[in-house]
């Protein structure tokens, strides 16, 4: 649909509106001060990653699906980029050949079916280690089978096995920094013991909750930390919160105030929402009732945190860029959720 | 971004696909017996619409922002919209006011504010009445305020008071049909109060859950029946799944398996999804896990119902109408989440 609602300043934005506060994006990648492959699919946002490679240690760039590389590679984000999931479908098989046009493309597999599925494209391959999470990955019992898995790839034309990928996914988000270090501590011991049967050139995994732990890994496909979020907000981690979404007030009642922003506009999974200035009592589709701190007006804004950045952008046509009232750039955010 | 994936039939399709069931969507149309407002906001598809309004009784549109109304003027879906929303956004005013050049605009309001707001702007009001939902809507108590309301709306120029609205949120989604009876109830007092003391030519409200049950509305603002979700499936209506989210296997374990739908292709706040064939563990963003009734295989497809459709659908880039493996029509989903 092509009508455009025209902005001029932070007074115009029609909200919901999805805002990025420049000042924090930057402070939060200079302080992400170890060796990434910064993850695209918390933004998607080719001028934001930009400014994360310029700004840190960036060894590429981390997709979470073939369609997300292929964009990465048109745009010419970096040389060596990294799908950290498996492949399977036609329609991402045929971007991962389009991307490979473009960079080099690596890919994590965790079965001989993959291997036979990418039969025909240029690319290198991590095998994907399941290091405790439960969601793709070998067992890494399976030491026999991965060897043979690795020599598989090397035996098919067009493929080249670079290594491991292992995601402490189920440690990124606990809540003591102890549980996060006994479950890298783990995970370390699984790759570091299968690096000693494989020649690996890298092994990848990590996130913003263990960026500084998972010391094991070549570099940590973090992705939350430019932007954050209430749930790894709560972690006490170097990052601010940068992403907000603005929002107007429509109703006010004696106990609670009602503001233009949902479900359609929040990821929910991680709980609901933080209202500056207010405690959230529940959301609806295009409604979050909440208890203000002062008496508020209709035609108030208010800034929402969302508890969990990715599904949150995912939803949202465009993000603006905005240094106090006025905003720097508008972006679209044109890739949806894969 | 202008890449396009070529699609040839189901078998092609991309995964996750947001794909509806036509001969189910059909069953669910002609199954709502009642005077019905359909609800734009559940999918915002105008070819959808169409066939809801040519299927059913219905006395025009309903709308959940401005927007929505705008898009649905110009796509001349009907020549009666409402926006059963209070508008306070500039954005949101604008809409309003392009939308009233196509069709007879009503829009709820619930302050003198709003009123304000709306000065200026060509359209009809419904006063928005709190029935117990707690999210916008006036108390009901304050009966000499409604009617004040009510007259200034009437002395203002470019304004007209048509009725009144009570949406029932709290109930439509209770388990039992006998607490969805007893709120109902309440609202009906409520609303049939008010009537003796305004000269009311709607009084709009109602969902999927209390649609045969609100007969004390003059139109029932039903959105989720025509494609349903886990949510209302659990209430014995009779109304049937119609819309899928179809997701490609792309690992599996002894234990589990991995499909490539997740939490940026899936509506959270009312829980997890549900696979047909299997009962799912855990979503993670571009993933949900799940443990199979049979064997898989990486490649195979699965069928996923989303537990809440309006926050699934605002993920989708596209929608595809099918009947058994021919996909009928594409449809763009363009208008996101507001």
């Amino acid at each position: 649909m092509a009508l455009e609602r025209l902005i001029s300043s932070t007074a115009g934005l029609a909200t919901p509106a999805l805002v990025v506060d420049a000042a924090a994006a930057d402070r939060n990648i200079a302080a992400a001060d170890v060796r990434l492959r910064p993850h695209f699919k918390a933004h998607k946002r080719p001028q934001l990653m930009r400014r994360q490679l310029a700004g840190g240690d960036c060894t590429g760039v981390t997709c979470a699906t073939a369609w997300e590389a292929e964009v990465a590679a048109r745009a010419g984000l970096h040389d060596d980029i990294l799908v950290a999931n498996e492949v399977a479908d036609p329609g991402g098989l045929e971007s991962l050949r389009r991307a490979a046009a473009h960079a080099r493309i690596t890919v994590a597999i965790d079965s001989p079916r993959h291997v036979a599925l990418l039969r025909g494209i240029e690319c290198a391959v991590l095998i994907e280690i399941d290091v405790g999470q439960q969601r793709c990955g070998r067992d890494p019992a399976d030491e026999a089978a991965i060897v043979a898995l690795a020599e598989r790839v090397q035996a098919t034309p067009g493929l080249t096995f670079r290594g491991l990928q292992g995601y402490e996914g189920h440690a990124v988000l606990l809540p003591e920094r102890p549980s996060r270090e006994e479950q890298v501590a783990r995970a370390a011991a699984i790759l570091n013991r299968l690096r000693t049967v494989l020649d690996c050139e890298l092994v990848s995994g990590g996130g913003t909750g263990t960026y500084d732990l998972s010391t094991h890994l070549d570099e940590i496909q973090a992705g939350s930390y430019v932007l954050m979020d209430t749930a790894y907000g709560k972690l006490a981690l170097p990052f601010v919160q940068a992403l907000w979404v603005w929002s107007t007030v429509i109703s006010v009642a004696p106990a609670y105030a009602v503001a233009d922003c949902g479900l359609k506009s929040l990821g929910m999974d991680h709980g609901n929402p933080t209202v500056t200035g207010g405690s959230v009592w529940f959301c609806s589709d295009e409604h979050t009732t909440f208890g203000p701190e002062q008496p508020l007006a209709v035609g108030d804004r208010v800034r929402v945190a969302p508890a969990h950045i990715d599904p949150t952008i995912a939803y949202h046509e465009r993000m603006y860029l905005v240094a106090g009232e006025d905003v720097l750039e508008t972006w679209p955010v044109d890739l949806r959720g894969w």
